[in-house]
């Protein structure tokens, strides 16, 4: 997986795109909750086996949560991010704080974070060691909120 | 990726979950959009530079986009088809038509065909052959609509 962190969100924000004509706002802003949306469910799930416990562990099925989570963070998101697409220009339709755009650096770095932490948490839900899933996941999800807590709208 | 095959949608319908309690209806199907939508982003940057070539092949592309929905067909999305949750229950809200839960082993062939085709894209995808990537996408495509023709509204 690792040799794919250049198709996450700091590669597509700092290189110009591959894609002559980038998706309409609208359709950038569907495809990134579409992303973020089927990261948090399988988040949940590997929360719901090794964090609360309230199922049972299933060390193949926490694998495919955490090969999903890293396959979607490695899919190019930033793509779906280009200037114009915040709450500023879009109303309630994006989370996404204007605050982004002024701070790409910023956001740059937290995007890698958080591919670091989902290429961790895979390779690491692989070795099936629940104690280093649950710290691996503890990891990823501080990287989500970091960026929660900056640049998106509660 | 073939090791997780049983994480796709055949076992979900075969097997009962590991979950005591499914998702509520409306959050099975916000969460199977979310994945099925996401894959539709990340055919379409498959299908613009190895079929319509409208933006410059670039291997690595389109293995990260091929990881996606590989990963999302192995995750296990048979958990949000429970019961109650087409059409006929839910409105708008959903596409699916009432017929799927009439023909769930018609419905775990085609999730299967679909499984071993994504997987099949991803692995040819690394290999970086276009052509035999066209191919793979040509028959992962195939399958999405076989699967949409029979249990997908318009």
């Amino acid at each position: 997986m690792k040799a794919l962190l250049i198709g996450g969100l700091s590669a597509a924000l700092l290189a110009t795109g591959a894609y002559a004509q980038p998706l309409e706002p609208k359709d950038q802003v569907k495809n990134r909750k579409a992303g973020y949306q089927f990261m948090a469910w399988n988040m949940g799930k590997i929360k719901a086996q090794v964090v609360d416990e309230s199922v049972p562990y299933d060390p193949l099925k926490v694998q495919a949560a955490a090969n999903a989570i890293a396959a979607v963070a490695n899919s190019g998101m930033g793509e779906l991010f280009s200037p114009g697409t915040s709450r500023a220009e879009l109303g309630k339709q994006t989370r996404l704080k204007a605050d982004f755009f002024k701070n790409l650096d910023e956001a740059s770095r937290l995007g890698r974070e958080f591919n670091l932490a989902a290429n961790q948490l895979a390779s690491v839900a692989a070795s099936g060691d629940k104690g280093a899933i649950k710290a691996a996941f503890g990891e990823t999800g501080k990287t989500c909120k970091s960026c929660h807590d900056k640049f998106r709208h509660d």
